[in-house]
């Protein structure tokens, strides 16, 4: 077993960002500025977005953060994604989520220009991903597609089954690995809740891509020996014996299954940062699109 | 077997729409108006095209037909595109495709107003139907759903495989398929031509969607005893014995598959007055989009 280790592949990743930063700067020009948006303290979403911002440092991008309180409506922050749409100044934004109940995320992600939408949530980027137009392309699909490219993962002709299938990771990260394009190619199968036979099928798989949000859910008997193992989750379970309360545990049983497959994810430190440092590259490429 | 008769099912739909048609004119109000655009002489272009103006008659739509030269310019095409945006008495309208080479058809489907976009191709809709959001889907996708739906083919659980990974059929099919949604929580598979075992994936499918354009590409070999057949293609095969020298020919091989499959659509009569009757649904829908 390799380790696909998104933490090394990340920080490449970063640094040829950083490199395109320091030529903008050279040439006199603007650096990207990414701001992100913060509802609420829930804890997770604070470490992400914090992640976020030092990501904006490491490489060179100016970064604002902005903190809105819990019990902020609706309306407050339409109006700052509104401000945010027609500031100039600011290349690409986020809106953490999950957001408090009293806020509608679908009514967020329709507001956010498409252009400044460097999470890669709103309808007409994944209409673009679907024709093969250039979009931001969902942030951590998108990351898992680089981190195959950078460790020259085969994927033309094998099966890939994806476990989930959000609008976020499982449906997008589908659509990517079933086009025509390297990485690509793939016999795409999307399996979840309603799946009967969901062992037989992923251990069908040559590529386990799994999303599902269920702490250990894939176990050795549902991989297929030599396969390449993409684990998206990152739950936080109680344990005592850590300083924080918790550990980060992904959706697949990493002991069991590591000695049946090629490579395989950690979890912290495979797809998280390659979320973060796709999330960069987009914020990069919103500075040329119109 | 049974047939899955998409034309009686397409009958019943369009009587469905006919009926809110006449309330709409009942209560005083405009009925649905939909713009066809076919640019050049292609036979099989004109055919649809004419279907879809003959299906407006007998719903008590209003339709105009718009015909431009096969040496029509983008600049043309893309100003008469803005002009249908912009007609306040046009509620929807779709530019016949294949378009002549010197068009780029990207800049045309992303130039219709998505809320005009009855086809379903804009990206801002393909994306909205990923979000499960209210949209234009794309109509052949939405036509089989439909069809499967009012002929009470259960879906949840089931394998659904999906041969061809097209923009306009495969991949929203797929995404159709694997929501949460009746039709739909299938187990889905895209095959495509990089596909390694494609005779072994199609036979172990539950449901079968058929849209690669490949004259009788399906054998019996292919297909499980009791699978659902669904017949995208519609090539027209030279055929001297026919009036009109071609017979339009389906995907599967309809004589070796009919007696293994518990429904299959023929061709013609199966999934195309589906996707007639989906537009015109479309058409309906859009008079209250905003």
């Amino acid at each position: 077993m390799q380790l696909l280790d998104g933490k090394a592949t990340a920080k490449a990743l970063k640094e040829d960002i950083a490199v395109s930063v320091a030529e903008i700067k050279a040439a006199g020009g603007r650096v990207p500025h990414l701001a992100a948006v913060l509802v609420g303290s829930d804890g997770g979403s604070k470490t992400y977005v914090n992640n976020k911002v030092v990501a904006c440092e490491e490489i060179g991008f100016e970064s604002t953060l902005i903190e809105l309180s819990e019990d902020a409506s609706e309306e407050e922050l339409l109006a700052l994604v509104d401000k945010l749409n027609n500031d100039d100044t600011i290349d690409g934004f986020i809106v953490q989520v999950p957001l408090p109940d009293q806020i509608d995320e679908d009514k967020v992600t329709l507001a956010i220009h498409p252009r400044k939408d460097v999470d890669g949530f709103h309808p007409e980027n994944l209409g673009k991903m679907i024709l093969g137009l250039p979009t931001h392309i969902s942030a951590t699909p998108n990351g898992i597609v680089e981190l195959l490219k950078r460790n020259n993962i085969d994927t033309s002709g094998k099966h890939c089954v994806v476990v989930g299938r959000s609008n976020i990771v499982g449906t997008p990260m589908a659509i990517l690995m079933s086009r025509n394009a390297n990485p690509g190619n793939c016999t795409v199968t999307v399996v979840h809740s309603r799946t009967a036979n969901m062992q037989e099928i992923c251990a069908s798989a040559d590529i386990l891509v799994v999303a599902i949000g269920k702490p250990e859910f894939i176990t050795a008997d549902m991989v297929k020996e030599g396969a390449v193992v993409i684990d998206v989750g990152t739950t936080r379970v109680p344990d005592e014996s850590r300083p924080k309360g918790f550990r980060l545990t992904g959706d697949v049983d990493f002991e069991g299954v590591k000695d049946k497959c090629s490579y395989i994810t950690p979890v912290p430190g495979g797809v998280g940062p390659m979320t973060i440092a796709s999330l960069m590259q987009n914020t990069l490429n919103a500075i040329n699109m119109s």
